[in-house]
C-alpha cells in the first residue's frame, strides 16, 4: 500500500467540508472547554491536568469534563438572558435540560450558578432532588408521564409540570385533586388545596435546525398540543380566537379552556420546543411571536392570564472546526427585541420568559479520551472523477482509508450511528509533525456502523497506545450510552484546578453481571 | 377531529407495504415464538402464561422470552446444518452469536442444545464462561481486542480467536509466545507450548442484505483482511496466487503467510461475515466459493492447510407480516450443495464448516410487553394525490395520525431510531372488534424520534391501560438498551411450561444511581 503514508494533501476520500488543517496540533477553541490546552510537553491538559495522568490514574475510555467550563457556560446563559430581558420581564428563568447529561454533581452546579433544572422523567427528577435542588426549581417534561411520576412531582412540590396532551391534563388534574382531598383541611372544597402548577407544551408549527427553519401548519410528531385551527376535539367549539377559515378551534385552545376549568390546576403558561442544534435566532423569534399572539388571544377570549412563556432549548454547539454558533448574549438580545416589540404591538405585559439549554451548556465542557489499538489501512474504491485519485477525471481508482480503532465506540457515543453526527478528534498525548492522514476513528464493537469520527485528519504517525481526544461529547453521549457487547460504560471525570474526581464512576464487570440471574 | 375513529379502510398516511389486516386479533406465526397464542379470554399467552399475569406479577415494560422456542430454534440450526453437511464435512459447528442477546441462561441453553458460543468482547466471554460453557467451545471476535482480552481468551483455552487484522495477529502471537514461556516446561522452544488457535476474518467483497447482495472488489469497512489483489503491505510480495493483473498479493494472503510463520499460532482456517437480515442464500454461496478458492490456493502456494471455514451469521428473521425468511434447512442444503461442488472442482477436502446465527435463533423468541399511556390524535398534512384524503388527486389535505405512547421506547429498543427498523404490534390483553386505526406507537423519551412501531394498524378502541406486544425483540434490543432519560432497563423474563423466571432482572432506580458519586 504505497499510498498509505503519502497523503499529506487532501485525500480523495475526504468529504468536501473537511479541509486539511494547517496545524494538526492546534486546538480549535470553539470545540473545547476554555481550560483545555496543550501542555509544555505537547500533551493535552484540562485545568492543568495532563491527559497522560488521566489515563494512568483513571484508565480509558473516559469522559473528561471541565467543572469550571460547565459553571461558566451555565452562568453565561443566565447572565446574558437576564441582562437582555431585564426591561422586558425582569429576567429569565434558565432551566438546565438534564436529558443532555445529568448526575447529582452537575445538577448541584447548575443550581449554584442560579439555574433551575428541567427533568424528563421520574428518574431525572430523582437525581435533581438528590442533588439538593428544591422542588420548586425543577420542571418535569414527558409525553407519557406515569401516574407515579406525576404523584412524585406533586409530592415534591415541583415548580412546573409541562403537560403534553389533553389526556395528561385530565390525569394531572385528577391526581392533584385526589392529593388535595388526602390532605386534612385542604382539598377541592378548601382554599388551601395545593394546586398542580402546569405549563402547556404547544406545537407552533416551527421546526428549526442549525441554519434553517421550516414553518408548517401541522407537525407530525408525538409532542405537544397543536396550535393549528381545526385540531381540537370534535365536541369542542371554543371561542374561535385562533380559528382558520372555518373558525375551528385548536387543540391548544381546548387545553387552555380545560385547564382553566380545573380547580386543582394552576396554569402558569405555555411552552414550545422547536428543534435542536439551532445556530440562528429566526426560528426562536417566529415561535415567540406565535406564542405571544396565543397568550394575547387567550386573555381576550377567556380572560385567562398566562404569566409564563418557555421558549425551550435547542441552542447549537460546535462539533466541527467550521461551526460557529452564536454566543448566548447575541441570541438573548435578538429574542428580547422580538418579545419586547411583539408585546407592545399586542398590548400585553410580557410574560416571564424561560429557556431550557442543555447541550449548549454541557456539550463542549467534555471530551472523550480513548486509547488507540488496531490500525488498518483499507484500500477502497474512489468514485470516478474524484480529485487526487490515481485516475482523477477518469474511471475512478483506489485510495487508502486508515481505520484507527479505539477502546470504546457506539456504546459510549451513539450519536454518529443514531444521527450520522460528525465529530472531530486530535492526537492527545503528544504533538506530531507527521503529515496529515485522512482517518476514520472506529470503535471496538461488533458492528460495521460503529464509527466514532467518520472523517478527520490525524498525524500519519498515530500508533497503538496513543491517546485520542474527541471534543463535544458532554451532551447525549453518556446519557445515551449502552452496554452493547458487554462493554462497561465509561465514567465521567470532573476536573477543576488540576484536581480530578469521578462524578459518575465507570462501570465494572460486576456491575454488568449484577442483573444476570444465573444459568 | 371527526376523522379520528372512522379509518376502518386504509389510511392515506400508511406506507405502501402496510395492508389493513382482515383480522386485527390474529397472530402471524412467523413473527412469534411457537408457543405464543391467544388464550380463551382473548389475551396473549406464552407457554400458557397470560400476559395479564405477566404484567401484574412482573410489571412492564418487559421482554418476554419463550425458552422452548429458543431451544427449538437453536436445535433446528444445529440439526439441519448437521444433516445437510454430513457427507460434506461430517457436520457443522454452530456458534450462537452472543452479541444479539447474551446472559448466562441463554448461553447455557445454547450449549445444552449442542451449540457453541461466539463472543464479541471480554465481557461476553465472561458471561459464556460463567454459564459453564467450556472455553474450547467459545470463539472470540472483535476488531480491536485488548491485550487483556487476548490474555483472558488464551488463559481460558478459548477454542478460537477470530483475528481481524495484521496488527492483531502479531499481538496474539506475541502474547501466546509469552504465555508459553511463562509456563514451566513449555514455550516456543518446547513442544508442549499451548498455541493460540486462530481463524482469520477475511472480507470477500460480498455484501448481502435481505433479498440482494452486492459484489465488490474492495470493502470500505473496519472489519477483516481484504482478499482483493494489491491490498498487502508494501513489503509483502507473496506467492501471487490470488493476484490481479499486476500479480499483487492480498492482505488475506499476507496474513496466512504471517500466521504460518508463528510457532505460537495454530491457524485453524478462515472466516467471513457478509451482512445481516439475509433472506436468500446466494450471497452466502458466493462467499463460500471465494473462500474455498482461497483455501485451495493457500494450500498450493504455501502448503498451508486451512481445516476450518466459518461462513458467519446474518440469517434474517420476520419483523413484518409479509416477511418470509427461508427455514434453516433450506439455506443449509443450498450451502452444502455449493461447498460440495466447489470442493470437488478444486480437488480439495471440504473444510469443517461453522456458522454464527444469533438473531435467527433469539430474535423471534421474544416480544416486548408495554402498557399504553397517553393517546393523541394528531392532524397531519397528506401529500397531494394520496388515496383516501379529503382532497384525493387534488391538492393534498389532512388526515389523523394516532400516536399511542407506551411506558418504554428507544431505551429498550433502539433499532427503529438506529436503523429505521420496522416492527409490528398487537393489542395483547384482549381482542377487539373495533375498526382498524393507523397508529404510531411511540415511547416516553424526550426525543421526537423515539418511535417503537412506526406504522401499524391497531383496533381503534385501544385505550390507556391496555397492553401492547411487539414481537421480534429478542435480538439487539436488550443488547443495545440504554438508560436514556434515566429510564430503568426492562428485565428479560423466560417462560417455560407456564412458569416464568427472570433470567435478567429489571433495573431499579438504585441501580441507576449506584454510580453517581454525589454532589
Amino acid at each position: 500500500m504505497a499510498e498509505s503514508s503519502a497523503q499529506a494533501a487532501g485525500s480523495p476520500l475526504a468529504p468536501e467540508w473537511l479541509a486539511v488543517p494547517s496545524d494538526l496540533n492546534e486546538l480549535v477553541p470553539a470545540l473545547w472547554a476554555h481550560d483545555v490546552a496543550r501542555g509544555p510537553g505537547g500533551d493535552l491538559t484540562v485545568a492543568g491536568l495532563p491527559v497522560g495522568e488521566v489515563k494512568s490514574r483513571f484508565g480509558s475510555p473516559v469522559f473528561v469534563l471541565s467543572e469550571a467550563d460547565f459553571r461558566a457556560r451555565a452562568r453565561a446563559f443566565k447572565d446574558s438572558f437576564d441582562a437582555a430581558f431585564d426591561d422586558v420581564c425582569g429576567g429569565v428563568d434558565v432551566y438546565y435540560a438534564g436529558k443532555s447529561f445529568l448526575c447529582t454533581a452537575v445538577a448541584a452546579w447548575a443550581h449554584q450558578e442560579g439555574l433551575r433544572v428541567d427533568t424528563a422523567s421520574g428518574g431525572e427528577l430523582a437525581v435533581a432532588l438528590r442533588a439538593g435542588v428544591p422542588g420548586e426549581l425543577i420542571g418535569l417534561h414527558g409525553n407519557n408521564k406515569s401516574d407515579a411520576e406525576i404523584e412524585r412531582a406533586l409530592g415534591n412540590g415541583v415548580g412546573r409540570i409541562i403537560v403534553d396532551s389533553l389526556d395528561e391534563l385530565e390525569r394531572v388534574a385528577r391526581i392533584a385533586a385526589a392529593r388535595g382531598t388526602d390532605t386534612p383541611g385542604s382539598g377541592p372544597d378548601g382554599s388551601e388545596a395545593p394546586r398542580a402548577k402546569v405549563m402547556l407544551r404547544l406545537t407552533p408549527g416551527v421546526h428549526a435546525h442549525t441554519h434553517e427553519f421550516i414553518a408548517t401548519a401541522h407537525e407530525d410528531q408525538k409532542f405537544g398540543l397543536s396550535m393549528a385551527a381545526g385540531t381540537a376535539s370534535e365536541g369542542f367549539t371554543g371561542a374561535g380566537v385562533d380559528g382558520g377559515a372555518d373558525g375551528a378551534a385548536s387543540m391548544a385552545e381546548e387545553a387552555v379552556a380545560a385547564a382553566a376549568g380545573h380547580d386543582s390546576i394552576e396554569l402558569l403558561g405555555v411552552h414550545c420546543h422547536i428543534g435542536s442544534q439551532i445556530f440562528e435566532p429566526e426560528g426562536f423569534e417566529l415561535a415567540a411571536v406565535k406564542l405571544l399572539a396565543f397568550v394575547a388571544s387567550m386573555r381576550s377570549a377567556y380572560g385567562v392570564e398566562l404569566p409564563e412563556l418557555d421558549l425551550g432549548g435547542g441552542y447549537g454547539i460546535a462539533y466541527l472546526p467550521g461551526d460557529a454558533p452564536r454566543p448566548p448574549a447575541e441570541i438573548a438580545e435578538a429574542l428580547a427585541g422580538v418579545v419586547r416589540e411583539t408585546c407592545a404591538k399586542l398590548g400585553i405585559t410580557a410574560p416571564r420568559i424561560s429557556i431550557e439549554p442543555g447541550r449548549a451548556i454541557v456539550g463542549s465542557t467534555t471530551f472523550t479520551l480513548y486509547e488507540v489499538g488496531t490500525i488498518k489501512d483499507v484500500v477502497v474504491d474512489v468514485p470516478a472523477g474524484a480529485a487526487g485519485t490515481d485516475a482523477a477525471g477518469g474511471m475512478g481508482g483506489t485510495a487508502v482509508r486508515r481505520y484507527v480503532s479505539v477502546d470504546g465506540g457506539m456504546s459510549d457515543n451513539a450519536r454518529p450511528v443514531l444521527y450520522d453526527a460528525d465529530y472531530s478528534v486530535v492526537l492527545a498525548n503528544r504533538t506530531s509533525d507527521a503529515p496529515a492522514q485522512l482517518t476514520r476513528v472506529v470503535g471496538k464493537h461488533c458492528e460495521s456502523g460503529d464509527i466514532v469520527v467518520r472523517d478527520a485528519y490525524l498525524p500519519a504517525d498515530v500508533r497503538a497506545g496513543d491517546l485520542l481526544a474527541v471534543p463535544g461529547t458532554g451532551a447525549y453521549c453518556w446519557a445515551l450510552s449502552s452496554n452493547y457487547n458487554y462493554l462497561a460504560r465509561p465514567g465521567v471525570l470532573a476536573v477543576r484546578g488540576g484536581e480530578a474526581r469521578w462524578i459518575v464512576r465507570p462501570e465494572t464487570e460486576d456491575d454488568l453481571l449484577s442483573r444476570d440471574m444465573g444459568a
